[in-house]
């Protein structure tokens, strides 16, 4: 089903304004590069505006926010909603620190993101005020319909595309939801695949704008599948650093052919 | 002897925060999750004392340090004194400037880090004023007995346990030390593996809260031995930064095992 | 030609100071390492003076330019030319914000930078104030002559050696013009190659006192070239992370010999 929200996003070659965390930037730059976008990274308050308007969609990341980079975000959100442009909100941490929930709480609030793509554990702290003490988490599947409840619920709520990712990622817009079963736990010895992910979703948003839902599920699936393959190319003398470029590698290398037949999704 | 202070890490899987510098900051959080360790990275003073509460150990590294950053690092590191966290300095580029110099000697001298790990020239800054023109040293055999005098001497004044880094490594309490002779001349030629080496102290102590001592020189012998294996695998089509790669995919792969029989150490 | 320059930055190993973008700085440390150089890193104003002394060149980068690091690039760029000491610019984005090409101009104008180095796009911003909507550029060869000229008059203009990136890579200093004829296509899809080209100048400029023209062409030629025998390495397997481990590996392994060899320039 995917196929052609890829094709659309090597047509569009999208440039994607990020503020991200200095942890994972380059890989978020690269991973941008390997889809056929062109990443920019500006978070100065005396230019964002400017790089907002000169892009075809917003990510933000609050990984490593700080006092300097808060109004940044802000204003490049309010930006990217006066001129219609999708922005993308990945809430890294929420519920580890007031900091990190209200940030996230107060952007959403305020300025509405197109899609929140979080853990699982990051989504459930923002609708029901959880915390959590691990960044990353994973759970069985009994607790697959109360997750699916909770998205649907918060996407209601917010009114912005949710995607909670974990052993199966869960993508609704609160009236449609779709699960993905593609990706491989070790993507979890990775850091940053998350917020690799969660850059990929604004210029497939941007490619297809008036398919937001879809397109972004399509985002999910792509780095669950690239996480898969990855996996395969993995040799006995490789550990979690060479997985990471792989992963990289794979987005670069995949074809819409290739992903339109292996992605597995489930519209519920 | 070490084999079981690496099987502790495994078990444990600690979650460590690290306010490190922004240049090797990402090889940094891909070795803590190859260790099994899982790193957090905060350093807005708004948030740091919760990220510190919900770790098991703390990681302060100052090699890119600034204004906004040091208080951030005080407050963390009495939080992890409060809360009896163990927590490790590793003081970038001391004697390189007074900002490194006087912020290292501070930290040391205010919250009393449960290791110190730098280069040997690092040390030897401020054990003794000496300054420094190179971020990195290497040095004869010929100084190692002054060398070990030294870092003995100043883990008594410090009441610190002292990781001196170099062609061998000097792991000292004050009373007991410890030499280390894995390692290879060429990981100097990768940026970081210093600051790496220090991100896996604090896993260490904190799976091994009695041992301190043994525990951080089992992970300074961990590097060593891990630079030493992906030195072999490196074939003559690669520089650094596969070395880098292979370094880091090294720790992930290695097993207590293989950690036991291969490491190489002398108590004296 | 350009043998003898790498031979001699290969002899000098000298310290480059670099202010710049978190996006890309590991690379930026790996590609010096890889070249024989040693980086350090320091952005604070408490200390960019005293690491520029004990340096022998200065690389400021504005990728990720902020309220709290342009400070810190005029104290350093001032003390770079009290102190005599090559110093180069990377203009990242000139044109695409106002904050970027005022920055850029100051320094020029300020603190004459060495050599600047950008890709044509950002080069004539700065030169003739065209907007530009990309962080990177192409252009056919129907329009290299009047791209030489432009060079050629800002070169004149500025009395700095420009080096302006593109598809044939053009270095000037007003009186005399290289084209530099290496490289692949295929490195816009790695993030920061031109970051790490720009790293590489200071170095070059640092081991040939008396030649920094010639020497700076040198080391945009080192950096195509690179490109081209990594591009050669890919497999069918690797994509764009891999192409850009093994760039910087190309410059690790890279021999006087062959760089002198395998160069394609002409003088004009």
């Amino acid at each position: 089903m995917f196929k052609e929200y890829l094709e659309r996003v090597h047509q569009l070659r999208p440039v994607i304004h990020s503020i991200t965390n200095y942890v994972t930037v380059n890989d978020v730059a690269n991973i941008l590069l390997a889809l056929g976008a062109s990443p920019i990274m500006a978070d100065d308050p005396g230019e964002v505006e400017e790089i907002v308007a000169l892009s075809s969609g917003l990510y933000i990341n609050i990984g490593t926010l700080n006092e300097g980079t808060i109004p940044s975000m802000e204003m490049a959100a309010k930006k990217a909603g006066d001129l219609s442009l999708p922005w993308v909100l990945d809430p890294v941490g929420a519920g580890a620190s007031k900091l990190r929930t209200w940030t996230s709480l107060s952007l959403i609030d305020r300025y509405q993101p197109d899609v929140i793509r979080g853990n699982l554990s990051e989504i459930r702290a923002l609708a029901l005020g959880h915390q959590t003490t691990r960044g990353v988490d994973a759970e069985g599947d009994e607790e697959l319909l109360a997750s699916i409840d909770m998205v649907e619920a918060y996407a209601r709520k917010t009114a912005s595309i949710i995607a909670a990712t974990g052993p199966v990622d869960i993508v609704s817009d609160g009236q449609e939801t779709i699960l993905l079963r593609n990706g491989h736990p070790d993507m979890e010895k990775v850091t940053g695949t998350g917020c690799q992910l969660s850059a990929l979703v604004p210029a497939f948003l941007a490619a297809s704008p008036k398919e937001h839902f879809r397109a972004a599920a399509a985002a999910v699936a792509l780095m669950g599948l690239a996480g898969e393959m990855a996996r395969e190319q993995l040799t006995p003398a490789e550990g979690n650093v060479s997985y990471r470029n792989h992963i990289i590698d794979q987005i670069f290398l995949m074809t819409p052919k290739i992903f339109g037949e292996k992605v597995r999704y489930e519209i519920r």
